[in-house]
């Protein structure tokens, strides 16, 4: 199937169904990083198409999804779950034998018991979920480096030919995706644990405050970064998050009731605290000169909510609230952060500068000069015509040293974090 | 009071108990911006004063809290609330008549109730809650431009001071925050929705997760960005988190009690939900040529889940799902985003670049020569020594217009957003 076509190519042809943010993304990432010789691309929105063309997503855009999948020897469907039946009625007569088929949805049981019984006899099916995603929808939210790094589920059965995983295995590495392999119904008990059930709890949050009446407005206004980055995903397309409840409605009703029964616990918690013992405590330490937890976040860092006194163990077994939360915080900071990319290990830099026009500029003609590459930016904080926070990461410590020696030199304030 | 003080300084002395995040970042705020003549801190944490000196938090450190805020004409506490009793009993004596005493804690009713009768004869109490924060903890997560802009909630009540609270709000206007006035037991009930449920709301996720059993690692390492957002504050610090829930026990467990029926209701409708109609209507469209939300995420942008069908307004009635889903959706959208400061509507512009060192300071020197002042950047994703993509923000549309211009003459793939 590859012979013919040069090293770098795995496959002549690969046609996307879908160019949302994930169709979009895999295009640009196989078009512009020349994993195959042609990328062809269906979207049924016309203004998508012209910007997929525009956009290097696709080599070759087609005007119905039958022409898409004509002589392609892998047909990637990145549409909504629900139309995959419609979609393989239609497409199905025009897939040649051997033809691999793979989705990109969100549910993967339903999917491949749907995808076995309507493939057509000598074509393949494997099924993958690529675990990323964006703020933006649609090819404006697409990517070449969204899925770089990303964790790429592919979930075969009994089933599934090991030739066809295979080479769908190597696609996805060849974009810079890391491929873990799981069964399809694991794979939908995992999502629904770290995908679904946190979309549904947002949507909870929304509604509830949605039904708070008169504080409503001002609950709206007030809503801070925490409220904001706990709801982001409740404005996920409902089409799709309703395509994903029917899909994997059992797992997500079961992961439902566990955090039901979680939240249950947390509210008895908070309705049996007892402070009282704690704040004897802190009165006792208090009367000694030595006032504990003053200085919140500094010196209380890290600790348990009871920890720091002489009775703290004793505190913690008396006290569920304060271990819920200690026990959540650490499994919280557990969890690795959003990775932007495979840099390794980023050394920060924060510094306070003037707003003046250029000074971005500035601080990156310094550095420049002297050979130091800024790997991250991000402009924390802005004043207009007052000032701003930037924070700067460098891949190696001695190259943030530097950068600080460099920076001060040139009168900008500036730490290390 | 102020009489013999330059025109910019409100005060002579502003005494801060408690430099983490918020203390430390209202110190940079009063202390860099000249908003007082002096601002002495303390901090139980050796070190924490030490970084306070150093990063001109404060004028002027102290050794024990009755030393900071003799002779201070505005005592702000922020410490955890629980510790107020304790160093209320320490410093009370120590606070000359007139003196105002302020704090930067989460919840207000019982501190309010708890000054009013513990504050000295004489001195005034005003309760403020600024609603900023930060990932960082301590000193280190100070920001002098953090309460920028940021809403900053006054806590008023019958007893309180006018002339107090005027001195308190000139202050808080004074490092460019935005005051707003709430009765204590309502500004406990809106924050109990938008901040301190959320925070419960994340607890319970991680404990399902953390019980999850054979999952749980799987789990973990799948957490995409979504359970991310939805989960970080669940980082947070269990002390302070024991005393909110402590000090908001009834609001918070009034909105929990709301929350689980919504969620109830969710997961009623996911158990209700009938895809077969829509199904049908998706079948039926694709039989006519027309397939109805294929490019998910771009012509179904906007839609409500049942919309785009003939049927939709009898399907929207009979299906809840897709309602609340859609539902949440635009109450979601309908909040602000996160205001890095008072930049006017940023125009952005998505850049596609070579992992080439210096790679920032090209684009920045390409625009600077160009007098195109950069209002915000980001990196996107980044792949070492590959390529990545930033994210350019300009404060006018023609600015980022013609930097698309210079930098596609320069050679480099650039798109407006």
């Amino acid at each position: 199937m590859m012979d013919g076509f040069g090293e770098r190519s795995l496959f002549r042809r690969v046609a996307i169904i879908g160019l949302g943010v994930i169709g979009g993304s895999l295009g640009m990432a196989l078009t512009q990083g020349r994993v195959v010789e042609e990328v062809v691309g269906f979207d049924r929105d016309p203004a998508t198409l012209e910007v997929a063309l525009a956009t290097h997503t696709v080599h070759r855009i087609a005007t119905d999804p039958v022409e898409a999948v004509r002589g392609a020897q892998v047909v990637v469907l990145a549409t909504p779950v629900s139309l995959y039946p419609a979609l393989l009625a239609q497409i199905g007569p025009a897939l040649a034998p051997g033809t691999i088929v793979t989705d990109v949805g969100s549910t993967k049981r339903w999917v491949v018991e749907t995808m076995s019984s309507q493939l057509p006899t000598g074509c393949f099916f494997v099924g993958g979920h690529p675990m990323a995603g964006s703020e933006k929808r649609g090819i404006e939210g697409a990517d070449r480096y969204l899925l770089e790094n990303a964790v790429y589920v592919l979930t075969p059965d009994e089933h599934t030919d090991p030739e066809a995983l295979a080479q769908i295995e190597g696609l996805v590495m060849a974009i810079g995706a890391r491929v873990v392999c799981l069964a399809p119904a694991e794979h939908d008990h995992v999502v629904a644990l770290v995908s679904h059930l946190p979309h549904m709890v947002a949507v909870a949050l929304m509604e509830t405050l949605g039904a708070s009446g008169e504080h409503r407005s001002m609950a709206t206004m007030l809503a801070a970064g925490g409220f904001r980055d706990t709801t982001r995903i409740a404005a996920g397309d409902p089409r799709m998050w309703c395509d994903i409840a029917w899909t994997n409605r059992e797992a997500l009703l079961a992961v439902i009731d566990q955090y039901q029964a979680s939240l249950a616990r947390i509210a008895e918690a908070i309705r049996t605290y007892d402070p009282k013992r704690e704040g004897e405590a802190a009165t006792e330490a208090a009367a000694d000169g030595a006032l504990p937890g003053v200085g919140v976040g500094s010196g209380s860092l890290g600790e348990p909510c009871r920890g720091g006194s002489g009775s703290s163990s004793e505190l913690s077994t008396t006290n569920k609230l304060s271990a819920v939360l200690a026990h959540a915080r650490q499994a919280r900071l557990a969890i690795p952060g959003r990775a932007k990319g495979v840099l390794p290990g980023i050394h920060e830099v924060i510094v306070t500068v003037a707003d003046e026009p250029g000074i971005i500029g500035k601080i990156a003609q310094i550095l420049g000069a002297q050979a130091i590459n800024i790997a991250d930016i991000e402009i924390l904080r802005v004043r207009e015509g007052h000032g701003g926070t930037i924070r700067l990461g460098f891949a190696h410590g001695h190259e943030a040293d530097l950068a600080v020696d460099y920076l001060r030199d040139a009168g900008i304030i500036v730490k290390r974090i």
